[in-house]
């Protein structure tokens, strides 16, 4: 039932591997240049249950770019296999090391999440994600392959030919990135198919936050079941959390992490159930473990039991970056909000843009959003309704009233990448 | 000394094994619906020697196309983890399907092919091949990996933070297409650095056949060695066959392929040494084994023993594809030809162009050849006078007169993939 039983281990019995495991984590951490001195004077027989993790310091993005290239490493360059790095291309990059022992355990940990959600042996993945420094690509891979599933590296773009393989291998689980399943469902009906005669049955679309509108748009669209995820490269890459079966909410595998949310202005854990900064602890990396990360994603977690047996407490789905928010005449806005209440109504298509602009003295927000071909019709009365009400149920999301312009469906430009959905053209003086 | 001790096995007891896998190979082949079919009747206490293979019959490209997807497997799909296809741009595509244990043997045979010519763990490896379905990017990186490298897979393309990662990470030893090498080594001068000043010491180039001219042109333009290989992905992908640190020759791995060279044209073995078509036999691949494949590859078997001490024979450069032979006029001319004798000129640039065209009833050859910019002189007269030598020279090779043609530096487009060196523009009537 399960891939591993430790996913289903009394919380009990869970916390005190969380503490046997996080006192050797420490241990191990100290021995790095940089907690070498930042866990000076630490007792790690002080910690004795996993809540004692509050009494040590956070680590930021910052600590990471420092610490560039080698100063969180605690063991020798030449017992490290792999290296995966942010590209760095506004600033200095943040590197992640890893050992074969390292790569193991986030190989079983992305096995077992893909199991979690009904994947097994006899199916056969097609990877569609970039490979390379990226660790989508990879760590799905390698997953997979541990799971025992038949794995085609297809990796990102050529559209055609990734149909082509769906269908001559019977394809039955995708890595798709969610903002590129829209598009890829339409191509596959452009092709002369019907995307419920396609061979698939699951589509893993954790690579960018997205709302539970687009999953239900996305699974209506494919005829598939897609199941959310979360990770970061500083805590391995995908397989962190990950949705069972049932899907609500994703499972952290805390055997592997200490999850903290805390509200980010001052770093104190958040009420139970409420949204805040998502922190964790690596309880498993042995060549460069990261002690109580700032993620900047905000989460909160779910309260009571899932169905499915499996002990470890699910958080929700993402509901923004910390760093993403707009403050536009003084209120804090997440794009997600907007997304939420855009994918809410049957008359919007896939795709929108929001426009940050300067007009005179005072900042706007436009919201460009494409509108399903049924209901363009070229009735201006009912198009101005639908607009109105589109600006009315943002405002009433993000307090505010934005300029909405309608346009057709495929106005706006698609890459095959992450999606832009956010342009900020203010003025900066 | 070795990574495997089987690389010095002596001849009597490397062709005992050689005759044992082949007698376990050969059993396991007729599972599978194709060979199941082909090898009927046959008795496999025939096979008492590794020679007598001659009495099997080939397998061919198009026998592969025929069985696409699953007819050249000997087990349930489920027990494979890895596909690899080609891209089938040009009808059916070959998928070929490993189990875990074929990557494993894989594996090993590549982190054994870069042992060889001075990999250590204790090296950073950059590979700058592309991923996905391609065997290249895969193949070297869990070879990488198994020998212990740490390992980043950076990817093609990208070319700046290439350069960044090298420097940062310190890579000792990068895997990059030949054809790329020499522009890569002239974007590092553009960056501002000295080729002589990085920390690379080894440059893996065997992604696509190359002069020995050429070898020396990238040793020598970016201060490193540089080691050429053999694979195709009928034969897993790279790590067939490597050079050791001699350079004499690419060892191809006899415990674990049986290679023959043969006249194309009748299939009966070539006399030792004589250039022929390569035809192997996988004799560790336990998933989907291939007999007597025609690589339609052509290659010697180079005399005599190296001085490494390394029992299994080598195979001279690839010399052409017997697909690409160009016949013009009644002769045959391979590509490679006019490559070797080009690049043994040092007035000769990085870069040329073979055109066919047909000119009133006749077929001519122009050849577009990049002259180094201190030789691209304004004195007409010696520009002619090496247009002359350059025309005479290849003469003596192709026994035709091309029309050569002198062109600057950086003239003809360069990509960041294989190289385009012949472009067939006769005319079709």
């Amino acid at each position: 039932m399960y891939f591993d039983p430790v996913e289903a281990l009394d919380r009990p019995a869970l916390e005190r591997l969380q503490t046997e495991r996080l006192r050797r984590t420490l241990a191990i951490a100290a021995r790095s240049p940089f907690y070498g001195e930042r866990l000076a004077g630490l007792n790690i027989d002080d910690i004795r249950t996993p809540d004692d993790i509050t009494s040590l310091p956070f680590t930021t993005k910052d600590d990471l770019r420092s610490q560039y290239p080698y100063g969180m490493l605690t063991r020798p360059q030449e017992e490290f296999v792999r290296l995966h790095a942010s590209s760095g291309t506004t600033g200095t990059p943040t590197a992640i090391f890893y050992t074969q022992g390292d790569l193991d355990a986030w190989a079983d940990l992305m096995a077992r999440s893909m199991y979690a959600c009904g994947c097994r042996k006899t199916d056969v993945l097609q990877n569609m994600s970039g490979y390379g420094l990226f660790t989508g690509g990879l760590g799905i891979h390698y997953g997979s392959e541990r799971l025992g599933m038949l794995t085609i590296p297809a990796g990102a773009g050529n559209t055609k030919r990734q149909i082509k393989l769906i269908r001559d291998f019977k394809v039955t689980v995708m890595h798709i990135i969610p903002s590129f399943a829209l598009y890829f469902a339409q191509k596959v009906r452009e092709e002369g198919f019907d995307t419920a005669d396609m061979p698939w049955r699951i589509a893993l679309i954790g690579a960018e936050p997205h709302t539970e509108e687009a999953r239900r748009k996305i699974e209506e669209m494919m005829h598939i079941k897609a199941y959310n995820s979360y990770g970061l490269s500083e805590m391995n890459g995908p397989g962190v959390a990950f949705e069972c079966e049932h899907q609500t909410g994703m499972h952290l595998w805390e055997d592997a992490y200490i999850a903290e949310i805390i509200n980010p202005e001052t770093g104190e854990h958040v009420a139970e159930g409420e949204v805040g900064e998502l922190v964790m602890t690596t309880l498993t990396r042995e060549g460069m473990p990261i002690i109580r990360y700032r993620t900047r994603d905000l989460t909160r977690f779910l309260p009571g039991q899932c169905a499915c047996g499996r002990t470890h407490r699910r958080i929700d789905r993402i509901a923004g970056r910390a760093d993403d928010m707009i403050i536009l005449k003084g209120v804090n806005i997440y794009p997600m909000q907007i997304e939420h209440c855009l994918m809410a109504m049957p008359e919007v298509g896939q795709n929108y843009l929001i426009e940050l602009v300067t007009e005179g003295v005072s900042d706007q927000m436009k919201v460009k959003v494409e509108i399903k071909d049924e209901f363009f019709v070229e009735d201006m009365r009912s198009l101005q309704a639908l607009q109105k009400r589109i600006a009315k149920n943002l405002c009433n999301e993000i307090l505010l009233t934005p300029r909405v312009e309608l346009v057709q469906h495929d106005s706006i430009p698609k890459t095959e990448g992450k999606a832009v959905r956010v342009v900020d053209n203010r003025s900066k003086e």
